[in-house]
């Protein structure tokens, strides 16, 4: 008797079968691509994360994808192009992985020296009729998400209003003039996300939809509604949506995190004994104590970084049209901003709110094979996980960090140090070091061992689009 | 007519279809093991080194492993073995490579709390009449390579004048009193050394062979020659030798390293003026003045450690015998002690002998396919590569390193910046963030995405034993 599905099911049958064999997907079917980018989630942030949330033995949702590689993060000097420089910003390291090009720190997609626009993976992705999601924790006008649909030439143009004579979060003056649309630019950053045609954007940063476009009496805000976005501002409201494209914007700026240390201390200086500032060797020094970390009460009603990627999802995949493909941008920005300002269990929560948005991102692929999953990060932070006292504790000579230092007791009884002491300004160094970058099984024979920045954008192009 | 190989052949045949087919190897097959350990040797020193030596758009050999992995550190409390500590010395994770178990900081082969001799790879090699070898630009005595054949309670006992009321490096008591081989134990390191069958081990640290050995009448060097070992202590020397077991010791204790910085600077405080010293926001910094690299002219003379691993190979390979199995373990020591002493050049120079030593290694598997090459780290660094001066640099208050940072010309014509800043003592923190953990292809199916520590050992043994 002839197999009721006949030659089809035994080749079909063969193919899984080699496919199961060989345990690795075929790479040169076109899918989907979620990327999460952990901003500035290097391998000492993972680790303290890792130590806190499933203690050092344990294992987060990152550690257990099948395929490990670095990337190489690559920067050049604005003035002269063919100079390397050895640490990035998320402006430029976001405009290598979203357009595969390297340029200098501040550039939105934008190229060193010469200012051209570089084209994107959102835009490609539009080209043919793909899907796209921008979901951000930060402003979605902030330097990661940007890159992936905007080309200005300073970061801070997020608005309308900040593009010239206008003062960065660093007080220094923004000039964009040249992003100017009545100079031919293409206008500040959320003029350009309405522009953009993403199908969906979710994060902070309504301060920034709130001026008027350039050339109309409209805001920014209202020119989106024109141009078929729904808007929501509030969790509840992201769960009640219908189809269509849609634009969330859940407070002011930056998302409030969802963790901070107890009664919102940050990491301190190890304070000594005036003996001890006459001579290192005479003296004592006082660590800080050790602190617990506890959840953030301005985080309270804001949607989590996996109810906004759950939201993205579902609307993306187009479950009720048929299998749409799509690229979805997923970032966990305070990684970094915490660490900025020292605030190690700050990271920390928001590299959870990253794990369980992959968490999320597996169990969609689980159920859609051609899904390729990708974390990584854009450039290493600051924190480093050191002795929570010293190595030296026997030697009779106080030993400290110089910077600033957080103790942190963590679930498994223990304590970790974190060390901040890149500098003793207000806002701490990025580093210059590779980033992780990790993928499901679908990236096997897609993601090599090592890869540069700009690399990880034709691993996306290569199987996003046919 | 039939094929003249028959049945066999095709059998043959398909496997290796399948085989191919698949691009994996088949891991159950016994073979060689290279272990290379690159002290301290973590992201950070990896892509400093990675833009000094090749440029920040280059490879090093280590980045063209076809495998890469991750190994979380683990320690434990020796008071409390169940309790987690987040920092490792190279003693404590040494022993977690050599024998699968989790240990106490400053322990070689012996378990916390309890002080029981943990078995390790050598041991359990010699069980099976494979070949063993230990090469390091350390004393050969010091943690990590006696972790792989010796049993202490402490590392500094590496010698029959170290085991009581003995001064180590920082000058804190050592006591091994129940290692002593009267009080039933094995002896100091050196002893242990010469009794431990290793077939080649070569690095520094003679100091430790001059003194007598516990109970005889002749120093560990004497009882070395008495037990079969050729020894030698010059490069011209190795070259010659002829085959049978050998001991190498080419300087007193850590052999030179090969490169400095310029007239042996070393990573610098930034120096601020008095009215910076008066307010944060006031005054002016001078940052160190940017250095060359140099050859270390100490280093002149010493084998390099591709030289002693070329050495090691060809004796452990007993290509006149036969194939022999082997296990080798390779260390460069220094990218940690020069890290710990703030010498960003001389750790480069350290990756650097580690990476050709790896070439040969590859080489040698080329060769010999059933040989897993493993590269990894024990523990992390202190150094980070940050801004050659600050992100901040545009803004008009003075921002700076509150610890010592090195400014290094590199061969691409950029300035990196190194900062050591987890202490001001004379010896920086070790980090506890993830070390890397790369493989060739003969590592597939064996070397998961991410491991712990100790299960490293469990890869080694797989491998290697039958």
């Amino acid at each position: 008797m002839n197999h009721p599905f006949g030659k089809r099911f035994k080749l079909t049958y063969i193919a899984l079968l080699f496919t199961a064999l060989c345990s690795i997907s075929v790479p040169s079917v076109a899918g989907n691509v979620i990327l999460i980018i952990g901003d500035g989630m290097d391998d000492h942030q993972i680790t303290i994360a890792r130590n806190y949330l499933v203690g050092s033995r344990g294992k987060l949702t990152l550690d257990q994808l099948s395929l490990r590689s670095t990337a190489q993060v690559l920067t050049v000097d604005d003035e002269n192009p063919d100079q390397a420089i050895y640490v990035a910003d998320s402006a430029n390291s976001a405009t290598s992985i979203a357009s595969g090009v390297v340029t200098s720190i501040g550039r939105v997609g934008t190229s060193a020296g010469d200012d051209k626009d570089l084209v994107n993976i959102v835009e490609l992705a539009h080209l043919q009729g793909i899907k796209t999601g921008i979901v951000s924790t930060a402003s979605i006008t902030d330097a990661t998400p940007a890159s992936f649909y905007a080309h200005v030439s300073e970061r801070g143009c997020e608005n309308p209003e900040m593009m010239v004579e206008a003062e960065n979060y660093y007080r220094l003056m923004v000039d964009c003039s040249q992003d100017l649309k009545s100079n031919g630019g293409l206008g500040s950053i959320s003029e350009q996300l309405v522009d953009s045609g993403v199908d969906v954007a979710l994060g902070g940063g309504m301060t920034h939809f709130l001026p008027t476009v350039e050339g109309l009496d409209q805001t920014v805000l209202q020119l989106a509604e024109k141009k078929g976005y729904h808007i929501v501002t509030s969790a509840s409201e992201l769960a009640n949506q219908d189809s269509g494209k849609l634009l969330g914007l859940f407070s002011p700026i930056t998302m409030p995190v969802l963790w901070r240390g107890e009664n919102d201390r940050v990491a301190e200086k190890p304070e000594v004994s005036l003996l001890n500032s006459i001579h290192w060797m005479l003296g004592s020094v006082t660590y800080p104590e050790p602190m617990y970390c506890e959840e953030n009460p301005e985080h309270l009603g804001m949607p989590s970084l996996a109810s906004m990627t759950a939201e993205a999802l579902s609307r993306l995949a187009g479950e009720d049209a048929g299998d749409d493909t799509f690229f979805l941008m997923i970032e966990s920005a305070s990684i970094d901003k915490q660490s900025h300002e020292r605030k190690a269990c700050g990271s920390i929560g928001e590299l959870q709110q990253l794990d369980e948005s992959l968490e999320l991102a597996l169990a969609f692929a689980e159920n859609h094979p051609d899904t390729l999953v990708l974390v990584t990060a854009d450039h290493g932070q600051a924190a480093q996980l050191v002795p929570e006292r010293t190595l030296f504790i026997d030697i009779p000579v106080p030993v400290y960090s110089p910077g600033h230092l957080a103790r942190i007791h963590t679930p498994e009884g223990a304590i970790m140090g974190v060390n901040y002491a890149t500098n003793d300004f207000f806002s701490e160094e990025h580093t210059g070091v590779n980033v992780p970058l990790l993928s499901n099984s679908v990236g096997q024979g897609l993601v090599p061992a090592m890869v540069t920045q700009p690399e990880i954008f034709d691993i996306i192009k290569n199987h996003l689009l046919k």
